[in-house]
Order: structure tokens, then sequence, then C-alpha cells
């Protein structure tokens, strides 16, 4: 028996595959479903079962694919909402066979109303779950968010609480394997560590020290979150079932003329890392560092944008396409080939960012500079947990849609907690027609270095 | 924080990197230490810790490569028969820290008296154990071997009935890590599973049911497990600290002539899977498919004997110097390039091995088939759990030691569990001068399955 | 600008890939088309013209799979048959330009009527072709075959004589880049050397050394070639364009009783080496070691077999489903994952082959044994260029289709060069209810060696 | 028979490996070994020679090691210098079989007094040569320099051209095989193109159209080349033998502190692409983007400093140390993990330069601004192509040495064809303490594009 995890970096989103005797079954698999494939072929196994253990809100879910590659069948949990089309539905205490292993069906709403967790037991010693598969619902350090059905807080919050205690009910000798690991927006106090169990999540979770079910609710009707714009369009392709996802995703090189004519029509991603776009880079595009895409591509870009990629190579170029189609950006025109270098020598023109570090921000702030904004991107938590006095937050996210709050003929120093949302920040900013643009490099990370003062 | 295994093929050894905030530990590496390097790596981190969990008997340690490599710096256990020379004796309670991760020391003898476990700890959290490395003490399923001092018999098993209890205390929420999974020879009980706790193996492991210290120790000094003579050499080798491996192994082709040339004072091993050797093999070579080695070539293989292998492809020749490397067998002259049909055609003798089916063997042991002996090359465990009536028992890895208890005259029919061992005795019995033998395939499944009568 | 070679083992096809400042194109792409984009990919281009130089009658063309993927179009020679469906029709003097390299096309008709040559020059340079892609016209070491139209036999054979007289006219500097190498259907003489020249060529070219138009068509039109009766359907599917391939191949794993269900309807097709279906081989099945898959698939499988692969492992299984997949094979179940030791430990039948060697074979000879035949199976070519005596020839490409030819009451020993090809028609006489056969090993290579007679 | 080309980059070093029968040879090898040992594996083959055309003064030669590794025999050319340590030498008229391949050595000195090619002929066909490595005497549209023994300068070049007509008689048919391609140091006018042979040499390549032996001598006495100071290193390096390198170069990530501990006593180089280093770098940090390393650390780094590099990611900076070991930069002391903006948040400084466009240099010029300076870092030849009136000259290489000539209180634009090797030289600057840099990005190309006036 074999339990395999696969991470996707950037969406911090976990999936599994088990597998025993010739047979494996695969949870909450992503869009490039290759990888479970040649993990279950490495280990002699064709994939007969397929689980997901809700419906994603912030990837494509690669369950409807791998089902039609591998002829197994899907399995979701009762959805009120209307069943998902390619799945069939499961419900508490259902068993799945697959080779010695014994896959148990084991209802926790809350995170969403059809959210299920498996668990995995050993047919071969006694009735003890080895692991369990949490979802959304039980994470490492924390607990899934409840806050998609806002009319009711109370109701959801309370049902995952009852989903927890079924949960800790499995045995502390259960592994946790959580849908997400630390960095998801699924939850945002997950520990930075890859493994644990019930016993050492319902000792050491702060979630699941509190005195009781309305202890509970409170805090999670309490908690704020990020919503961006793209999880609305995933929850309803994951009803229906997304597309296969090129294999690998190969932009085509696209020559300085080619890009430019793919640009009138379309959007320049730049895919290099920040320092890159702070030293030069295309007029008018947006900085989305390749770890980045998971996190604010779905804030800042549309669903039928036509994207012209910026990248140091090939490689990063498809490294990029795979990870903005992972989550529906699918339409790319190509990568412009040429370095920045070569773009400028054309003749084509090219814009820089100025950058200025703790010492020249402080004096600015000291001598009242008129007609400039010191503009924290960082998102409501970080900023009320510390700032900077005179500082101005519109959140990285946000900030397209807020752009009319902010005056284009002030001049705008961007900053976050280290200068990498900043530049994306300071890039929306110069899309939008912005000319007076700096970037704080260091950010709060320097501030706090140099022993300036922060508001807590 | 991470934490990865890295299972290999054949020993069933399982060794294990984990890592935080740019520092990684390895406990228990094995000789082709690149896979460590390279994980590290991919995780952003330098190895600075490298921890043997106990003196290894059936492979060759890389942790003193692996330190040259790194400038890690190496922990053992403390050693009564002298100290590692390459290691630091580190003691009960000794504390580690790797990024925000802590291991601290548990001195747990009993498979050998230097065994010690390691407790993660994640100091983000509280000091519950979130995994121990429990090496060769506690299995999944099993525990570990106390056959190694025989005159100490009772009381290292009850010194590891001791280590248990230790280990238990550490929590039921604690994964467990050890040394070895199924297929090993450090313990003959293991789970077919890759998963499991603390509280899982405590309610399940079949040793850990045991009424009280003295059936423990009742029940280990019954058990028999085989003592391959190579353990010997590991034993004084890992004292020393071995040689880095070639990486990667790549065994040089050889025509005809020259494996010829080199077998006049080498010895051919066939790596070729069973019936590749049945239908035409080199006459005098040793059948040791790739996926048996780690289990036999310290049986049937002396430490200074030039090893000529005959592999289908260069791929396979490579995976089997691999695997001859990591137990120490490095004297290689090169593998056989042309196939065996290629071989024939230049006019060279080869040899191949009949083949027979259960109804065959059946009809000569009603016959009372004068000079004729069924040869069960099984395990003495295997085979007073289950035999047929008339078969002689010899363990294939004894059978060379023992070849003179047999006649070289009769006629010899071997059979194991399923035909797969009992080709390597068969090549065993050739390269002895036997000449009539021939095979059983199918063996004890194919006679069960058939419907024989079986001695239980 | 750069040109790159892609070697296509068992097919011995060559393919290319030329590029310069960001386009490229591809010439005789086949099937499996990802190492055509990768390549290109890897030189920073993209695929813009891809050209067939005849219409394949030995494997799928990949140009019309490639084009849908890459936007680029299609270009093949005049083709009186109908036009190909994917392509345009480009004619003598076409000129393509792809970056700074120019194509240039030849109509070079003989072996096929539509075949076609492209020259490849450099336009930083002269007017002197750099290389030139011969297709099927001229080959190194050998021309094409021109057997395609029987009633037609000296026109088209005069035809590539022309042909060959204005590839001559290139220039003896231009680099020879045919669409075959050594081990090719498509002619016999070819080298065993993947470099040539049209001046080499010019100079060492067997065909090229004779005397006049005449008796060149002389000997072309003596020359045997073999016709298997796959060429038919690939021509057929050439026309129209084939499918993509699965990428990569991976066969799914099948277990014992899943192999047999499957093989109710299908056909069991051994691509282990040879040796191991002498030692032991599923009943039935046909063998057909992956190195020969592109040579006998053809002769030996209908297109709508369902094949059920018996392999050492997943890795032989998906190389042999790619090479079948390349000829138009695609109906795979699976592969068998167990062992054939496994297979036989289930209880389930198993068969071998006894394998004979040269001395054997003279001794039945001089014994005139009845109802025995020496069966060789080797090509016309090779029989009548040096023979065993008292041997009886049928082409192993034909032997299914003459087998009311032999007597199933004979013993039949077979033999081709060295036993490999003997072993595939082995399996077919046992297929076909033949019960006495055995396998001369080493064949012909052996008989030399050891100094029997053989009538040349 | 194969040949196979290894293209490394950057150094635009080509080697080769022929093989046939189980044998190969490989011709100049470089450092890093593990490229010759695969592909002859691959192929079947054990290297049983190696050849060096000559000693090589822009690489570390893999010969020795090669030899090591695989028990080959090393040849090289006569050598009045004094032997080389690990190479037999070899002479005109030499032969040496490998499988059915023959090759047979021509002296063909001028680049050096040692230079010999290979004649590749297969010796299944005629005398003709197949293929000619002709090492630094031919390339593919130019001819090797000649400036080596200033003293000789005449003469060595009339040695060349006797060598070249000694390459022209090997026929027009035989392909060119040169030890460099286009964008080697070694040569200037080369094709951009990786494929010829004698036969398009002779007619299309510039230097062997010159009228005669005099001409010829005139022009290569005439020539510029730079000779980067580690030349002279590499020369001796390459009588005695070089080390291996580490095998995958794996340098190993140092946090912000231990970077700056490793820096006390070391250089900084960082090998991100240009763009990045101009948004944010090191201060004092030396600009070598990993595609520039073989052009320009010659020039820039001393053998025996520290290095510790600043690179994207972890692959990056493992390119960079590969590129960098074989011009024998070995003392690595890691390579920064963190990111600069990651740096910055530790409240660490940077620095930035200012990037400015062809329209602000061009006011620039023409409000003759004071204490300002235009520096043009391109090759000698390239700024008498063409210039910008007003321009200082320092080349790039020669920066450092000139340092001295340049006021350290002038603002200094620096330029060159694109602004990449601008990037370069503004680091120069900076690292001497020069405050006032900007660099003009895409100079000479967007200086041409924008219709600014030039010097020719």
């Amino acid at each position: 028996m074999f339990l395999e995890k696969i991470k996707t970096e950037g969406l911090a989103h976990l999936s599994y595959v088990v597998g025993s005797d010739g047979e494996a079954a695969v949870i909450d698999p992503r869009r490039d479903v290759e990888v479970y494939v040649e993990l279950a072929r490495a280990r002699g196994c064709r994939i007969t079962r397929i689980f997901e253990t809700h419906r994603n809100e912030d990837l494509i879910s690669g369950a409807p694919i791998l089902a039609t590659l591998t002829g197994a069948s899907v399995h979701h949990g009762p959805n009120a909402a209307g069943d998902v089309a390619y799945a069939q539905t499961t419900r508490e205490g259902d068993e799945f066979a697959v080779g010695r292993i014994r896959l148990r069906v084991l209802e926790t709403p809350g995170h969403t109303d059809d959210s299920i967790s498996l668990l995995l037991e050993d047919t071969d010693f006694g009735a003890d779950a080895v692991a369990v598969f949490t979802g959304d619902a039980l994470f490492i350090g924390d607990v899934g968010r409840t806050d998609f059905y806002p009319e009711r807080a109370r109701e959801v919050a309370g049902r995952l609480y009852d989903s927890l205690q079924k949960l800790l009910a499995v045995g502390d000798q259960a592994v946790v394997c959580p849908a997400h690991g630390a960095g998801s927006v699924c939850g945002s106090g997950m520990a930075d560590r890859e493994l644990s169990t019930v016993g050492f999540e319902r000792r050491n979770n702060p979630r699941l020290q509190m005195a009781d079910r309305d202890t509970f609710i409170d805090a999670k009707v309490a908690e704020q979150h990020d919503y961006p714009p793209y999880f609305e369009r995933m929850e309803q392709l994951n009803l229906v079932g997304g597309t296969p996802m090129a294999s690998p995703p190969m932009p085509r090189p696209l020559t300085a003329a080619a890009s430019e004519q793919a640009l009138t029509r379309g959007v320049a991603v730049d895919v290099r890392p920040a320092s890159a776009y702070l030293g030069a880079h295309l007029p008018g595009s947006l900085s989305l560092p390749v770890d980045m895409i998971a996190a604010f591509a779905g804030w800042l870009l549309e669903a039928d944008d036509d994207l012209v990629l910026v990248a140091d190579d090939a490689d990063q170029a498809g490294e990029a396409a795979r990870r903005l189609g992972r989550i529906g950006f699918d339409r790319l025109a190509g990568y412009l080939a040429p370095s920045l270098t070569a773009w400028a020598a054309t003749g084509r023109a090219f814009n820089t960012v100025p950058v200025v570090d703790a010492r020249t921000v402080q004096a600015r702030l000291e001598a009242g500079t008129a007609d400039w904004v010191l503009l924290d991107v960082r998102s409501a938590e970080e900023v009320a947990a510390a700032s900077i006095d005179g500082a101005r937050h519109v959140y990285v996210g946000e900030l397209a849609q807020r752009i009319d709050d902010l005056d284009q003929n002030d001049r705008h120093t961007v900053m976050c907690g280290s200068g990498a949302r900043a530049t994306v920040a300071a890039s929306v900013l110069l899309r939008h027609g912005f000319e007076a643009v700096d970037l704080f490099l260091g950010s709060m990370g320097a501030w706090r270095s140099g022993g300036f003062p922060v508001r807590d």
C-alpha cells in the first residue's frame, strides 16, 4: 500500500494517489493530470477511483479529465446546488475498495455544503483509520474558511465545528491529509509543515483549542478572507467539468514584431522576477512573476484576455503557462522570445520603475511631502497587525477595482512586506496611466530592520 | 518544514530528508547519496546534519560520503564496540536544531546496542513529536530482529521491549518513520504499507499486543532470521566508512570476445528476468535478476569476485551495478552487450533450463521417480507453514555452502514460491556441475492453485 | 541555422528539423510529434513549415498532426493518385523561406511518383546547397526501391535514374539527408553510417557506379523486396491523415485474470527479448520483441486486433506501445503486469520452446531424421547468399499466409541468422497449433562458426 | 557508424563522439565529460580513444579526466613547447581504428604549432574521407586566428595557409567538423550555421577565396583579436591536465547573512539577466549573466577569487557554476538563496542602475552636457564599423585594467550593441567606486532604429 502526496506550488494545493495490489485512487486531482497517471504507472497500478473532497473554487478540477483518460469513476459529496455532471454522489458511510485499501466516506460540511472526508483503512489490519483526507475541513494548524455563504455565516461555521468533532473521533493515530498546505487562500493560519496527525492537531491546532461551539463560531464569523473574482468562474466550471490542458504547455516564441502585433488586442504579462520588471519592462505590461500567478492572476486578469508573456526563457514561459492554465487562463498568444535588451535594441519603447529604500521613505514622510502617497498594498490583516504611520492602504488584489480612489496626479511609492507584491501593484498603477510611481524595495521588512517606528 | 522519504528498492531501506528554513538533515543515507543532495537543493536547503539510527549491517552507509560532500556532521548512538570513525557520539536527550525543526535523541537499543531513535518536533508548535525516526527498533507492523548477539539473546530482546515502551510514550500522534519497509531482511512481519503512527502501531502491531515483557522476549528468541555472510563485512565497513559509488554507475559494454576474456577470472552474473535465464544463458552464469540482487548477492557472491553482467540492455546493467554497489560489490568488468541470440550466433556455447509444471511434478512424485529430488529452496519459515510431501529443503541462500549434501547424479527439480528464487537456485546447481536440473515454474503457487495436497 | 536529425529506431526512419531566426521547418515527421515541438522550442523557434518528401507507406505520417498542433502548413509533391488532404502541392523550383534558410524543391520521382527532394541553402552565403533532403530517392550507400508500380517497373526505375542525376548535379558539397538509414525496409544495401555527402555517394555508392541508365534499370527490376501487408493501409491513411498518438503511450497494467479476460477476444503480443519467450510464455502468444516490432508487426498483426502485451515492466510495455502506434496498431487492452513466474504461480498454463545448437542440428541432418524439418525463415536474398543443405525456406513475414504448406505432424526446428527472427517464427507455428517446434539458437551464425558446410 | 556533435553553449565549443561496433572516440572533450560517457553508453560503445586537435586556450580540456574515467588513450599533435603530460604524441599519417572507422592524422599547424586535423574514413567504403575534424584550423565561414605567436606573425599565418590547402585536398565531399561554432573568441567571422563540407567552404568561405598565400597572410596579420587574461592559465593547465568538475555542479544556498559573511573575502557575481541587475543588485556585485560567463568571466574574475553567486534560483546558479567551472573558476562559496526583494527586506543595502533611451542620449549629446561621458564598451572592430559621434570607447573586457583612464567625477552613460555588455561594464564601474552611472538600454540598435546619425 502506498500514499503519495502531490503538491502544486503557488496554489499550495495538495492531491494524493493511494494504491494497493494494482489499483489506485486519486483524491482531488488538478487539471494537469499526467503526474497521477505516471505515479500510478510507476507503481504498476491503474486508476480506478477519483474523489473530490469538495467542489474546488480556486482551481480547475482534473477529475473529469483524469476520468476520461483512465476510465475511472468520479465520486463527489451530496451537493444541494445541483449535481456535478461528471461525478456520482457519495454519502456518509459509503465504502470503496482499492486493492486492500478501504476508503470510507465521512460527510464533513462547513467549508462547503458538499465537503466530504475520506478515511483510509488497511484491510490487513484492524478498523483504525491509517489516514484521513480532510479536504478543506481540517488543515495542518488551521481549519477551512466558512465565508462562502455569507447569509448563513453562523450556521456553516457551526456545521464545520460539528464536522471537526467527527474528524477528531477518527482517533489520534490517523495521519491528516488536507487539500491545501501553507500559502493557500483557503485558510490563513496554516502551519509551514507538511505532516500531521489527528492527535497532533487535536492538541496543537489553535482552532481546535476553543472552549466551545459558540466560541468557535464567533471566531470564524469574525475572519476576513479574500475572494478573488475568478472563484465564481471556477465554481461554475467545476460543476460541468473543465477541458484538458496542453501537455506540456509550450507557449510559442514570438519576435518583438509578432509580440507587438499580438499586443494590439492582448495583455502583456511579465512573469520574470520582480527586479527584472523594475529594471526594464514593456510599457503597459502587468508584473506577475511565476510564483505569484496562483495568488494574483485571478484578481488581475480576465478570462477572455489574450495574453503575451514576457519571460526570461522558454522554460519560465512554460511554467507560467502551466500555472495560468491550472486556474483557467488558457488564451496565450505566445511569449516574447528576445530579452528586454534585445527588445530595446529594436528601438521599441520600454519603461522602468525607480526604487527607493527605507531611509528615503522616512525622509519623505518626515518632510510631509505634498502630492505624495505611500501606498501599502498588503492585506487588511497584515496592515492591522503592523503598519507605517501615514501610509494609505489598498489591497493589491483590489487595486484595479479601486483605482479611482487614487489620484493620478500624486506620486505613489508602493510598498508591501518586501517589495514583491508592491511590484505587481506598481504595474497595475502604470497600466492605469499613473506616471509617477516608485517602489519601496524591502518595504515593511526593511522598515523594521532599520528601526523605524511601526504602528502595531 | 518538509519530510521526504527515500525508498531504496530491493533492500526495502528507508532514509529521510527533513528540512526547514534553508537547513536540512538526512537520516540513514544510503551509499549513492546524490538523491539527498538533489532533494535538499530543490528545497533551497543545505544539509547540515546526518544521523545514523544504528550501524547498518545490510548496506554501505552513505553518511561519511555525504558528510564529505556537504560538510555536514554525522551523529551516531553510543557504541560499545568502538567509535564510528566518521561520526560524533550522541546520547539520550541530545537536541539538534535544523531550521525550526528540533531533533531529539532517544536511545532505543535492542536491535543493536547503539540504536537510537529521533523525535521530530516543530518549534512553532508545542512539544509533541510530529514524527519519530525509529530505525530498526519499530517497523510498521513489526519490530526489529534481536538475534545479532546470540549469547545475550534474552537480554537484548528485553532491551528492545523497553525501547518500544519508550517509543510508545512519545504519543499516539507521532508518525512512525522506520529504516525499513516490507521486504527487508531486518524484520519479517512488516506491513505492506508505507504509513503509520505510534497510535496505529500501539493498537495494531502484533508485537505490541503481547501480554508482558517475558512473553515478548520468548517470542523474539524463538524467531529465526537469515544472516547472509556479507553482513559481517558491512558492519566492519560501516565502522570506518565506505567509499563513494561511481555516479551514475555505467558498466562498460563488452563484446562476446571481451566477456569471454573477462570470464577467465570472473563470474557471469545474469541480471535478466528469470524466464530469460531459463530460455538461454551463458554456461556457468549465476541467475540474479535485478530485483533479487539485494536479497541474494550477499549470499552468492564474494567481495573480491570480478563480475561480468549479462543484461538485456545498458539500463538494466546500470541498475544492477547500482544495486550491487549499494551492498559493496564494485568489481564490475562490464556487461555482455550482445544479446544471448547474438552470443550464440558467434558459435559460443549456451545453456538452458527445462521447465516443468505442477502436473508433471505430481506425476513424478506419484511414480516415486528414482534418483530424482524435488528441491524446495524457500526459507525454513515458509516450508514450515506449507510444503509438498516428498520435497527436500535447502534454503537458496545456503545452497552453495550445503552443496555437498546433494548428489550430482540425481536429477533435481527446483521449486520455491513461484519459480523466481528457484531459478537462482538452479543456476547455483548448474555452476556446481549438476547437469540434470529442471525448474518447477509456478512452484508452490501453481501447486496450490491446481488443488494438489499441501502439508501445513 | 541548425539542422537536427531525429532517428526513429526500428523503422530506421529519419526526420529533420531545420531552423533559423525563430522559424523552423520539419521534414518527414513521424506520428509521435512531441520531439519536433520540443526541439524547436529549445532553439526558440516556432514551426512554420512541414514537408513530406513522399507519401510514406511504412509509417503513419505526423505531418497533419504537427500541423494542427503548430499551425504550420504542410507541403507535398504532385500526386497523380489524388491530393493529400492535409497538404498543399509543391512543385519543382518552389522556394520556402525559414528564417535565413531557403528550401528549394526538386521533383525526384522513381521510388514514388510524388517524391520530392529539398535543397537547403544558406542565404548568408552563395547559392550552393548546404544539404539536400533526398527522401527515399538517395540513401547513404543505396537508392530507393522501385517496385511499388510493378506494371511500370522499367519506367519508374528509369525515372529514379533521372532523379539521381538531378541530385548529383546539386554538387559534391551537399550533405545528404535521406528519409531512412540502415535497417529500413525501404532499401536493402544502406550503409551502416549516418553521414554522407553527394560527393561521397557519387564516388562510393554502388548504385551510382553503374555504366548507364539501362544497366541501372536492369539492376533495379531484378531486386526483390518485402511488401508487408500493412503498407497498403499506411498509404491510404497518409492520404487523409492519421490521428495523434497517446502521449506518452502508457498501456495500463492488467492482472493475470484481467489479461486472461482480455485475451478471450485479443492477441497476446510478447515484447520481451527472445530468450525470455523461449524460457516461458503465454500459450498462444506471439513473440515480437520491442526491437522487431517495426519490422514484423505489419506482417503478423491485423489492424483491428485487440492486443495484450506481455512485457518485463511498464517501460518496456510503453516503448512497445509507442512503436506499435507509429505503424498504426493502437488497440491495446493493456499489458500483463505480473511476471511469467507470477503468472505461472496462479496456476495458469504456460509454454516453452526447446532450444538446440548447431551440433544437434548437424546430427539430425546427418541422421536424415524423418518427419523433421529444418525451417529457415530468413529472406530469400539471405538464403540465396548462403544456406544449409536440407533446410526448407519460408520467410518469417509470410509464414502465417503459407502455413498450409507445412505439415503440423512434422517436428520443426526453426532457424534464421541468429535465432531472433526464428523465435518470432516459432511463435507463429505454435499459434497455428504446431506442437513439435524447437529453436536453433545461434542459427546461421553458429553454423558458420562451427565450421559446418554452407551452400553459397 | 555514428557521429554526434556536442555543442557547449557560451564557449561555442564543439566536440564530437564517433563510434562503430562497440568502440568510440571523442574529439576535443570539455571538462564536464559525463555527456560523452552517456552518449557512448547509449550506443553500446566504450570509449577507447580521445583526441585533442590542439592545446585549448579557452577552456579546460576534459581529455585527461575522460581518460581516467574510461581507460582510453589520449592523442595530441607534436608540441615543441613540451609534451602534454597525459597524452601520446601523434603525427602526420598515423591511423587509429575505432570499430570499422579509421581516423587518420593530418598535421595542420598555424592556429597553434601543435594543431592536427583528423580524417574520418569508413572502412566499408573507399578511401574518401567522410568527414574531417578541423580543430581551430578551418571553421564554417572562417579560419583560425593566428595571433598567438606575435613574433612569428607572418610565419604562422603562412603555415595556416598551407594547412588549409592540405584540408582542401581532402575533397569536396568531406563534412567539416570544427572545434568552434559561431560566437567563439577563436575566430570572428564564423557562419551562423552548424553544417558544412570542404566543398561548400572551398567555394563560399571568404578566407578561402583569397588570391594567393601572401594576400592571405596580409589579411591574417591585420586581424585584431581579444586575448582574455585567463587564456594563459588555460594553456598552462592543459599541459598538465585539469581536475574533474563536481557533477552536477550544485552551489549551496546561502542565507542573506551567510552571503554577507562570505562576501567579506569574496566577490558577488550576479548571474541573473541584465534587467534584473539594473532593477536591483547587491552593492559591489559584478553583473555576469549566465550567457555571458564564457565571454567575460575570463576578463573580469581572478582564478583565486571566492565567488558568491546571485541567481534567480538553484537551476540558474547550477548552470552558472557549470559554465564557470569549464573555464576554471571553481571557488564557489554558494549562491544567495533569497531573492533581491527578500534581501532588501532584511534591511540590507541594495543598488540600482538608472536606464536611459536613445532620445535622452541624443539630447545630452546635443546639449554638450559637461562632465558626462557616453562610454561605448563594444569591441574595437564594432566601433570601427559604426559608432556615435562623441562616444568614448573602452572595450568591456579591458575596462578594469583601464579604469584609471576614466574620471570618477564624471557621469557615465554606458552603451554597447543592445545594453547587455553595457550592463556588465556598468557593474565594473560601480565596483570601482563610480557613482554616477547609467545605462543606455537598446544602445546602438535603438540608436539606429531611431534614425539618429551613425558614423561608419
